[in-house]
């Protein structure tokens, strides 16, 4: 049984995290949760931050029913975005960790509510933010600290157009070099391009990252958001067996 | 007496907003609202969003009494940042038009309760928001829309360093060709040098802009946030003038 | 008549420099210099820098010869593009300013060869130059100085995609405060739309900047290059009207 | 020996470039040729491109010389930057794979002049060229194509200031992806930082780059140029070994 707080004190845990952007049904969730091979961690949409009002905004309260009821039938733990401190108060009971997205990573009156709650937040770096700008909103957690952040690179903005963002590798050497911070790569939006996503997978753990968080979709053709960027729960099978041969050389095991 | 919705209404008039980048004390706002000229719409920070949790945030509700008092003394309307929707019920009282700083342009759930206040909304851009994103944001606030709402570009991140940010003067013609919004420009944060911000604002009248939004201090060197950018009443009333002058040949009007 | 060191002597000129993208034919050359009112400085290109190959590179020595006959009729200066130093040879008898374009601002080979020629060089800035890197470039050319280079801001590349590059009035402004260069605007690149170069025109000498390069074309719909963001000399004519309103509030003149 | 038609043609070879950022002394080459296990290309700048002209220029003509001198006595292709067509004459005798570096990329008639040598290439990415601008530029040398051109991604400018560059991995799995053409990482450049140059070296392999530059000094503290970034020979054949062991499980052979 997977222990958050041994990955969060361990130097060796890869973890994968993975689920589809947005929780669309059961059938959608049974299927992720049944086909991934081992899945610790399931990642997954409830209140949706959209560029565009008029596009699916998530399940809200329904997905929350949902997530109770598949918790009775599976071994996971849950990771869901928050985009308003107001939601805390019907998240917190299916929530495992936390997920600040990069559009909120300067919300720092939603940060400081989470301080407050004291569970693990996955913290998506701004589309442009710099690093010691990442760190630094770091501060307004600061109960939570190193123990209970993970630092999530998810591409930053530049001119470049071939993808949707750009992977910001350096920025996680930097980091672990530099802190004792874990740090989660998310390969699909950094790309933006679900034929990518192994590669960049094979990356992140090159660079010595703790972790990946994939966007993963039974049938992406049809997912209701994000359709080009999520992979299969075969694809994600694949990746999981060559990390595993990959993890040894860097003193990794995958989780 | 200035009114808000003429404004609104208006092609020609252009509208000069400043103070102090953070209300610090009743004297500090005191000496804005008394040597700046026809002064109308003042600007202060009461609760401030600042990169470094431990530096200066503003002094809250402290913040609102001063200005509900200095409302009784001085004929202005006031705008000022909120930075929760958790704060409305607080501000509602003091606060004429919102402000939305750029580092919460993407936080929708801040904008629908925005749209359910139905006072006026000075809507920041954020850092690297394409122009798309920005307008597409605006739909979140869809029942204020043109006719509630200041789009106002404050500069955007690129590469160069020699300014703070780079105005983005560009987006300001494209936005006035292609839509009805009001634009203002804040040349103090979009230079972030306070001898610049004269010949950004002649730059801003040029452009087509509707106004401006300009922080200024009584003496910016002991301000406790952004001593850089702010300027003094006087250089405020010298671009004023100046500004004058150029209205005619653009169908403008100074207030 | 006009006299080139004179300009650069002077504080208040403020030069207007247009014409095609690239030279096309005689035809199109005369309609512009017969129909854009006193222009002095035409700027054409003869060798083109295309990204891709398999465009229309221009006239090459045929562009040259054309120069030399037109100047027989026609009294103007002549700026146009060198991309490879072997091109001096060709050039000299026919250019009165020789332009860098941004693609060869860090090609400081050609560089060193201008330094040595002595004629006035008008020094675009790189799509991603710092000011900082712009200005130390200028030191390989030394010997012509801040009296014979003119700066010319054409935009940089950020990550907004709605106009073609973006204006950094910003640095117009800091350059005008630190450095005793002349800044030439060119609101034909910097937005890539024809509509909006009179409002970027009006922007510019706001600045203090001291002239503009703008596109020109008799029939811009076909021309060879940059079609979409060439203006008619009607247009350009109508620009010089509102310039010359707004110069003596800006104490300059325009020429 | 060292095949380079083999390993153009080959798609398992992963090749390690190497050498000083400018030749300096013979003494100083002398000690990388002997120190680094297996270096089969020399990388070093003899013409060097500064930002600043005042600072060291490379050997010139006496460094081809040295070259001369060196693969004499030691068996090794050699590697330089040519930043202005007329150095063809001079640099051909010694140099096996010219470069163009990142500040010549849109130097076109460079490009052409390469284009006739028929020797490789290996092309760097421009500061902030998008990926289409790279692979269209490789037109202007489409004699050579994908059989004889090398691209180098050597990082992007953005707005991130922690390190020199951003490495834009997802530039080098795209190009893989969707071209023949082999790709070299330079994560010297890229990052800025000899610290973090091991770990980028493994990100590159992961990646499925076809091969690294890197900068490596014998005395990195006293080199008269890039002194941050340079890493030492027993730095980079420990950084060799590493890859060895990555390398089956990536289809590669480090050479």
């Amino acid at each position: 049984m997977f222990d958050l707080n041994e990955y969060m004190a361990s130097k060796s845990q890869f973890l994968m995290i993975a689920g589809p952007c947005a929780l669309e049904s059961k059938e959608q969730v049974e299927s992720v949760l049944s086909e991934c091979d081992d899945l610790k961690v399931l990642r997954s949409g409830i209140f949706k931050m959209r560029t565009n009002p008029d596009t699916f905004q998530g399940l809200g309260d329904q997905g929350i029913a949902l997530i109770k009821e598949l918790k009775d039938k599976f071994d996971f733990k849950f990771i869901t975005e928050i985009t308003d401190p107001r939601q805390v108060g019907v998240l917190n009971e299916v929530v495992d960790i936390y997920q600040v997205g990069s559009r909120n990573m300067y919300n720092y009156d939603l940060l400081k509510e989470l301080n407050l709650m004291g569970k693990p937040v996955l913290f998506k770096r701004a589309f442009s933010a710099t690093v010691k700008e990442w760190l630094n909103a770091c501060d307004y957690m600061s109960d939570l600290g190193e123990e209970k952040i993970l630092l999530c690179e998810r591409g930053i903005r530049t001119f470049e157009t071939s993808t949707r963002n750009t992977l910001d590798i350096n920025s996680v050497v930097y980091i672990k070099q530099n802190t004792n911070f874990k740090v989660i790569v998310d390969p699909s939006h950094a790309s933006g391009i679900a034929s990518m996503v192994r590669k960049l997978s094979h990356v992140a753990m090159a660079s010595g990252a703790d972790g990946l968080l994939i966007e993963c979709h039974p049938n992406p053709v049809q997912a209701l958001s994000d359709k080009d960027q999520q992979i299969t729960p075969k694809e994600l099978n694949q990746i999981r067996k060559e990390l595993q041969e990959m993890a040894p050389l860097f003193d990794k095991k995958v989780i």
